[in-house]
């Protein structure tokens, strides 16, 4: 079966909306933020942690299980579901965006057939096409599959971003046709930087083609700013269906979750809350909090009040500062378990607040409490 | 309340014993085995998941809770057991053994008075006496603290060990008289090394002291052979009054758990089933198995067929191997479980063989099957 979104609600004042997304593997409330497992494992956690926390759908990376351990092995462990013991649903990025950032930009060629690149682990050649990259994930047997895209720079000219979503078009085309496994839907990607034309034409061309669900990519280049990713998400989501699903990638501050969720986007994926907290911080109501700083020392309360995660029920600040400062891995799993939980539990509170026609009350008393430079 | 031992019942053709340890934090089957929490956690492990694996008593260090975060700071938090939240009982070492594995020959210095020694972490210069050690575990507030003891080299002359044990039975009687918390019990440390006549004195003269349960040391060199191991227990034991319970110090090896039981030791503790998971490695009833070998890639069984832990109900061995391969924590933190439920589930079926009448019967057949080198 194929993914089916129903809007429960829509929001009057802003575009925000309450639905459902129903996959093979139950179905997911949205707006809704996965989880990251990159390599088929949320870092530091069990499939258990990671469901306590929430989540719903989880991502994992197309690229990385391509290299190591390969479809072909995942695919006779009896899929990814059972490979890495998730139940609930799973998407998989295309591997693009993998390709474009790992890869060196010397050691990269993108040609009309795919991209030619090095392995960023043996420097190994490889080529990945729209074909290859849809097959793989048809093995992988994720829920939902992305087509391949190219990510270009946030760097790059208009005329380059031109020329390289007309070439992301047809491989959208070309991927849509490679497309073969009957369990799993497909989802386009709409590319076009920061420009109002370039976003449209994506958009308009991508809906053309026909997809199961939409994507807005190109928004989490480390050196993007905030306006320009808000003009991206603007820019595209008038000219996408209503009905189908609307995915921001890469996107997970808890503060670009509102944005995009006043904007109309449904999902998000970020690997910020596992990585932030291997380094010693955790998000909370008021900002991120650094457990390298010595104020913690001999502090006595949850990594934050009123939190009902694992963490935040069993240890003191005191603890966790003790963890991260010896290097001991639990720190990272327990602040991984709470970030998890923070955003999970931000999504579960705006579609508290869509359902009940305050979001973006609810959005305005977050921002009075956030810090967002944090420690 | 000081522990309590009983004894329910003694092998008949052993001296094996199947043993309860009643301590302030529930009460201990025995023969048991302690996972080791070193920095106050067991490595990638939440007290909730070593929990699951059966364990009783977890074992800490002192020397490395004394440097960092430093014990006032755990007396602070509301004492060991809140700080690593950890609700069943808790061993700490007297940190004698990290001082004497961790610091430098040359870096070290053994006075009447003490040990004088530099930090690991940073040089510091720091001294450890028998006073400092009981002092800060009183702090820690664990179940049982031990004597601080000299943990002579294996290569040390029978007159090198004579003069240390009895300095270790002064610091033993300096140790006793500085202990101030009534609720933590005390155990002393027979030393001796392989030799009859130095075992024979150092436990009769220790059980002279009086303490609440005695432990068998150096034993667990890294140059150690098995025979000198099995030696310094069979001079041991006969000295050591019955209605104590006895610890046999880091020791963890599946075979050595039988020697130890079968020669009437009664706790066990060791890092190797975390230590050897980080590497990729599981213990399994045909000898250690390891995942960095090829042929685990695509093997769709449970790490062991019948095992009842987290690890093998729910992964296969070829996502195991995938996460060791590409460096994921949850594959160390998975095959620790798996680990850790092997040697308590060992010691579980050591005492219903005990109960049974068939401890040797048990030793005999799981000789059989083991193969001591492994992978």
């Amino acid at each position: 079966m194929k993914v089916k979104f129903h809007i429960e609600k829509e929001d009057t004042k802003t575009k925000a909306r309450l639905g459902s997304l129903e996959t093979n593997h139950g179905t997911v409330e949205t707006p809704m933020f996965m989880p990251v497992g990159t390599r088929a494992a949320i870092k530091g956690l069990t499939p258990d942690q990671v469901k306590e926390c929430g989540s719903g759908i989880v991502l994992a990376n197309t690229y990385h299980l391509w290299l190591r351990p390969g479809e072909d092995i995942v695919d006779k462990c009896g899929g990814l579901h059972q490979f890495m013991n998730y139940e609930g649903p799973i998407l998989t990025d295309s591997g693009g965006y993998q390709v474009f950032s790992l890869a060196k930009k010397k050691e990269k060629d993108i040609t009309e057939e795919g991209v030619h690149f090095k392995s960023h682990i043996d420097g190994q050649e490889l080529m990945l096409t729209p074909e290859k990259s849809i097959e793989i994930q048809n093995k992988l047997d994720s829920d939902i599959a992305m087509s391949f895209d190219e990510c270009p720079p946030a760097s790059a000219t208009h005329e380059y971003l031109k020329n390289s979503l007309e070439r992301t078009l047809r491989w959208a085309e070309r991927g849509k046709k490679a497309h073969k496994n009957e369990n799993q839907s497909l989802f386009g990607i709409v590319q076009g930087g920061p420009y109002e034309d370039l976003r449209r034409y994506s958009a308009e061309e991508t809906v053309k083609l026909g997809f199961d669900g939409f994507a807005i990519g190109g928004v989490a280049n480390d050196d993007e700013s905030k306006e320009d990713m808000y003009h991206a998400i603007d820019y595209s989501i008038p000219y996408l269906p209503k009905d189908k699903v609307r995915y921001l990638m890469g996107v997970g501050e808890p503060m670009d979750i509102l944005e995009g969720v006043e904007r109309g986007v449904d999902i998000f994926d970020c690997v910020l809350p596992t990585r932030i907290a291997r380094h010693g911080q955790a998000f909370t109501k008021h900002g991120k909090i650094n457990f390298n700083n010595a104020k913690y020392k001999e502090d006595l309360g949850p990594v934050e009040e009123g939190c009902d995660c694992y963490c935040c029920k069993n240890f003191q600040r005191a603890y966790i500062r003790h963890l991260i400062t010896v290097g001991e891995s639990l720190g990272g799993t327990l602040l991984s378990i709470h970030n998890i939980r923070f955003l999970i539990r931000e999504v579960e509170e705006i579609r508290k607040a869509i359902k009940e026609d305050r979001f973006i009350e609810y959005k305005e008393d977050f921002i009075k409490h956030y810090q967002q430079k944090g420690e």
